[in-house]
């Protein structure tokens, strides 16, 4: 049988007309020798609402609990889908993350797929039924709820599509696909036919509306991932593995995120191992630290400089505080408004010129840089955060990505 | 471990503050020897609006989508309550119907608890911890989940203190027990202080509110209930084996019950398994019939009314019409602006002068008696939905059940 996943996100299904809408599109697909699957998130702003609710309860609720509360948002949401399936004469069954077999590990709030076993999908597929998926949930061992973080939905997706080796995962959402950069930031941004999954990985990481996890699944699996929108027919963009030969050679494109904090530890001693008593306790905590740039040190002390997540900020602030007198550190301070910038595509490897001119471009329109990193095919600048609008604009600008 | 189980009703849950009122409440019983086990439903009228959300989709949803679908209210609100119970400082842990142990049969919507494991709540409560379980939801062999029923909460509450042994099983709702009768109907109502497990099911099966399973369940493994609101301290009625002689001969109470449907078969040829062949197919439909009455017959025909709950009216109605062919009756037609109303008792037993009493109180108020039926403790009417007020008025007069 040949099978095809797709995910529709909340704003795909904000409300029974929407979900009728999404069941009409499904249909479409269905037929004799194809087994479809959907996957759901929760309906338009369920999970922040579920957040909100949580937050009128607790300061720092129990993540656990936080779990089994945000779960709920995707059984709503596929129920609803399967009966809209069901009501158009297409037998459909909802499936929790429990019952499609997805278990995890057990870091609530952004647990990591262990194990799938959808035999239960394979045989709601084989009596002829559509199978609507609980996204962004799992389980773990000890039939615990989990959920895979935010985004989580579109790592369901294409977790499942590799385990039944589908033909394809169709990501639905509000957006026509992948652009040079963000539309509303840059009026002549363009839409990409094609990507590849190393330079999807960069974009979403730098802040294109995509779960970064999902994309590496899909590198893994080699899994096509067509990214498109729920609300049009328009061909969206297909992330898979070597694309045509003709756009390996540019930036592909322009990311940014505002979700940028950055944290400095003063004097840091500059011998072995330091880093990592910095850093391990962190990733203990599930604080997922992004950039790092440590400065040259002149008398044996340096600064060390990391960006997290502003939700980890107050964490990360609190762990780091708590070790820096054991570790002999001087101080800590941190800034909260800034946001990065970055320019990705393969055609950037071993090209040094690539980055001199985003510096220029960036200098030009007095963008203040704040921190530096690259990859093999990413170049990321922390800029203040009013800055942003601008850097994009003027970066898009230099590298021509409005033109074919 | 001394146990005591809580049940908490969604108007108990409606909002945060609520909850966190609740979650108050909940930690005044809890110490280093009892174990507390909370049981929630939904949050106000969050099953209503799931219900309106799912036939905004289908006018007719698969039961087996229902239950997913509304399995999710106590989900948050179980959730929400363990998170409450934790800021203040009470370690807590939700538990699903699954995680809970509640194995029941398949029949979706209305499912019997088959198997109770409890397990996982010892386990929690060993390590101190709250456990605050989702009421009204369990699920099956094949881990499909199942609902048990509107008002399955109270069920859910009473199967978990039998299975944990627990000393009490505590029903918090927003009245503050059973009364003689609904005090919104007769101004000079009184609460009773405690009741018999026989007596409080025949009121709850008439319309009191407390769902029936829930007292059998109670009855058959001698679990104490206390019904009380959550918005008060005023002591509750205790529902429990033997109630004080002293209350044994007297009508206990009036209940009554606007949601009653009529069903008249006529024609029914007069001959053994007539019967048999009309509520089987009802039976395997799960259309619960309630009142029977066969009218005596002249010519070998006969004629045979039932009535069930108004939500189960039309699909009766479908069924009855679909087998009157076969089974040779001649007509059938229906009834739904119905009503009853019954007088209960165990001080009613063998006492003829009740029923008398009962007749003549409605005839006084010119209440129309459509059907009668009674048991050892109970004498039920159905009249017209419009002398339900001025009947409960007159027989709560008539039997003085005013006086303490």
């Amino acid at each position: 049988m040949n099978i095809i996943v797709q995910k529709y996100g909340g704003s795909s299904l904000a409300d029974p007309e929407k979900i009728k809408l999404v069941s009409e599109r499904i249909t479409l697909l269905s037929s004799s020798n194809t087994g479809v699957v959907v996957v759901c998130s929760a309906m338009g702003d369920t999970t922040d609402d579920l957040l909100a609710l949580s937050h009128e309860i607790s300061s720092n609720p129990s993540k656990r609990e936080m779990d089994v509360l945000l779960a709920t948002g995707e059984m709503v949401s596929c129920s609803l889908v399967a009966m809209a399936l069901s009501e158009r004469g297409y037998p459909a069954v909802s499936l929790t993350g429990m019952q499609a077999g997805i278990q995890t590990e057990t870091a609530h709030g952004s647990a990591r797929i262990s194990e799938l076993n959808p035999h239960r999908i394979i045989e709601e597929l084989e009596n002829g039924r559509i199978a609507v998926v609980c996204g962004f949930q799992g389980f773990t061992e000890d039939h615990e709820l989990t959920t895979l973080g935010r985004g989580g939905s579109d790592t369901t997706a294409v977790a499942l599509a590799a385990a039944l080796g589908a033909t394809r995962c169709e990501i639905y959402t509000d957006v026509e696909g992948i652009y040079t950069a963000d539309p509303r930031i840059v009026s002549d941004a363009r839409k990409l036919i094609e990507i590849e999954y190393e330079e999807m990985l960069e974009l979403a990481v730098s802040g294109a509306k995509m779960h970064p996890r999902s994309i590496e699944l899909g590198a893994l699996f080699d899994v096509p991932i067509l990214v498109a929108s729920s609300f049009s027919n328009e061909k969206g963009t297909l992330i898979h593995k070597e694309a045509n030969m003709e756009i390996q050679n540019r930036v592909r494109g322009v990311a940014a995120d505002k979700n940028v904090s950055k944290i400095t530890v003063r004097g840091v001693p500059d011998k072995p191992g330091i880093a990592a008593a910095l850093f391990s306790p962190l990733a203990e905590a599930n604080v997922s630290v992004d950039t790092i740039v440590q400065n040259a040190s002149a008398d044996d002390l340096t600064d060390m400089s990391f960006t997290v997540s502003r939700s980890e900020h107050e964490s990360a602030i609190a762990l780091v505080e708590s070790i820096i007198s054991d570790l002999g550190f001087k101080s800590v301070s941190s800034e909260n408004n800034l946001a990065k910038v970055s320019v990705v595509g393969t055609g950037m490897q071993n090209s040094p010129g690539y980055a001199a001119l985003m510096f220029k471009a960036l200098s030009e329109a007095k963008v203040n840089i704040h921190m530096i990193t690259t990859s093999e095919i990413r170049i990321t600048c922390i800029i203040d955060e009013e800055a942003v609008n601008r850097a994009v604009q003027s970066l898009h600008k230099a590298f021509e990505l409005e033109k074919e």
